[in-house]
């Protein structure tokens, strides 16, 4: 039984802490780190990874793509999976940024509390990478998704890259600018799931609105650093009751975030050929919930 | 129980392999090296270290400062401290160039034949890292410490650097900028300590100075490259008496440089709490002779 | 007893996964890796490693070059040498690109068939870092060898830079341009052993010039990558008999090496001394096949 190696991947010039403890508490035995990934080197680590061991190891070998642009983890898990020779290949799992762990307990947070399928959501600052993996997830559920930014280009291209990640299976989402509490008020009627995704310390559902708006069922706030995002909800909030809504606050999500990003780490061991995305981390947290 | 996980920020391009050898020789289980590490860097690095365990775990984690550059080291320990929320925090320590080890383990061979409150000591070469130090501990145990250059600003700004790092609890170090043979023999007048800790392969004490000054009690030659800093004084010297004087050689100082460090870095992981400077490295020392 | 600590220095700048995986595979207890090491950071690195554990504990730690450059290496592996201090030594290890193994692995393929000394020994495509290793060990085993490329200044270059390594006891290497088919079945007449060392994908000897060249009694292709350098051999073929010689494929010759790096990676940790250049490894590898 040869060492279980994770190497990380990191489009960032410095490999994430974040992400190396969370790789050796999960159970990582060696962890090889290299920042600065650029597409063009995945190859070579890749073969290095491949040629190496026997196999029958390649179970023990895995890559971890991280790194604050998700885009550029996209691309390197791409590469990586272009560079595979037939029954040479190893797990991956891309979690650049946070993003589709995050997501993924943001979404089993809200599936808790409500069936999904045919429900209408908005995603509050939802054009980064965190917030673009909970439209993803939410489409992939079942539910009708929209993308909220004030400015509108942004929401327009956010959505336009959601919709060709998951192709043409479920309908896009729609790209929901706002200007003002009109604009919030009247986006937000028979919306049941809210999800705030914005930048640290910018308000974007005020408490009145969020009043308002009576359809709300269950609201998310992904922001840990005060003000909130959505005004009233606190940050180890966890299915309190606020207002008639279920709300969740960022470190209670992010408790959850912690247990699949670990759950992940570990499923990467037990084959060679996983490839842990969006989607596949998402069922994975469902299996920890279950 | 967590891995011991010791986190090296590093000021210069490649993390000094000095320090991580001498880390997982002292007890770390897991090393993390950043090189090249900037000031704005740190929070984040901070953060990593803290959200990725729990509160009770904390003391399982802790960040090394080195690198060859001293002032870079106090500003990336400085942002350190200042990342940290409230008990979200986890140990420190700085050793950059080994400054505080060396420097502890200078002084604690010349307070093991001496009592320094009130002594006259001379620090030769002391406007670097190491003879900084040894000149901000002197002051802290009482004596009297003169930072000896032969350029005249360079000794100003030693000192005004080490005033404002002991504040005004202790009288402040006096440059002692010098040039020719007479200088020397009157500055050594009554001087009891003298540490030499200039670069290497340079004589700063001839014998015939040093034999002329007779009120020297202990000699500290920290240069390990032939010729001596000290005429006379030999790497491996530990307590010899030469010419009425106890000499302490470079090699037998870094013996007990060594152990310090290595029980410096097991003293972080006691605690999530302990910032280890200067000070709290010479505490660390005292209490292993003892 | 120390934990067995590894330093890897590379002069690409990002260390070898490659390298990294078979390291510790190998025993590597701890592994510290270095990218874009320049030759002038190697004595900094060399103290940093010979200072920290006692005299006694030296063997417990090691240095690996590589990187795809064997010219950097050799500088890196000779300033090392240099930044020894007497009995204050580590061992040491070069195999920049995989030369130094891969070649040791196709000398001993050829020898388990034939007794090298006086034979006459064609490296096609020899000049680069493997075919200049394979040269330079033929050499040593008494073989006369050729190196051939198709640009007769490479072919003298690299003639040029194995004579000088070594030295004036053997024959040096003889540079053999050729152009056509003509010039082929020329240089192969009275040629007993054939080396492809040439770049992935391209045909250095056609199936009819190896059928005419009656002499061939051991035929070594180091191209994995299809189509074949040495044109009906297959990658897994080990001794295979075809048209009258013996052949080898790349994957059969990369087995053996795979088991040559690792053993001389755990011998570096037999001693302190140890120095594993070419020569060095081809012993090793042979003393693994007895």
């Amino acid at each position: 039984m040869k060492a279980k190696l994770l190497v990380q991947l990191d489009s960032d010039a410095a490999p994430s802490l974040f992400d190396r403890i969370v790789a050796v508490d999960a159970g990582a035995e060696r962890l090889f780190s290299y920042g600065g990934v650029k597409p063009e080197q995945v190859q070579d680590f890749v073969h290095g990874a491949i040629f190496t061991r026997g196999q029958e190891d390649l179970s023990s070998t895995a890559i971890f793509v991280g790194g604050s642009d998700v885009s550029a983890g996209e691309e390197i898990l791409s590469r990586a999976q272009k560079a595979f020779i037939g029954k040479l290949r190893i797990s991956l799992m891309l979690d650049s940024g946070g993003a589709n762990t995050t997501a993924a307990a943001a979404v089993l947070s809200i599936e808790s509390r409500l069936e999904l399928k045919g429900k209408r959501a908005i995603i509050l600052g939802g054009t980064g990478p965190v917030g673009m993996r909970v439209a993803r997830l939410l489409l992939r559920r079942g539910a009708e998704a929209r993308i909220g930014s004030r400015i509108r280009e942004r929401a327009a291209t956010a959505c336009a890259a959601v919709a060709a990640q998951v192709g043409s299976s479920v309908p896009p989402p729609t790209a929901w600018p706002w200007r003002t509490d009109a604009d919030m008020a009247a986006g937000l009627d028979g919306v049941e799931v809210v999800v705030s995704a914005g930048g640290a310390g910018v308000t974007l559902l005020t408490a009145a609105a969020r009043q308002a708006a009576k359809s709300i069922k269950v609201a998310v706030d992904l922001n840990a650093v005060p003000p909130a995002g959505i005004e009233g909800v606190e940050p180890m909030d966890k299915a309190r009751a606020l207002d008639g809504a279920d709300v969740y606050g960022a470190l209670a999500v992010g408790g959850l975030k912690m247990k699949i990003h670990k759950a992940a780490i570990a499923r990467l061991f037990e084959s060679n050929e996983h490839v842990l995305d969006a989607e596949e981390i998402l069922e994975l947290g469902r299996s920890l919930a279950g």
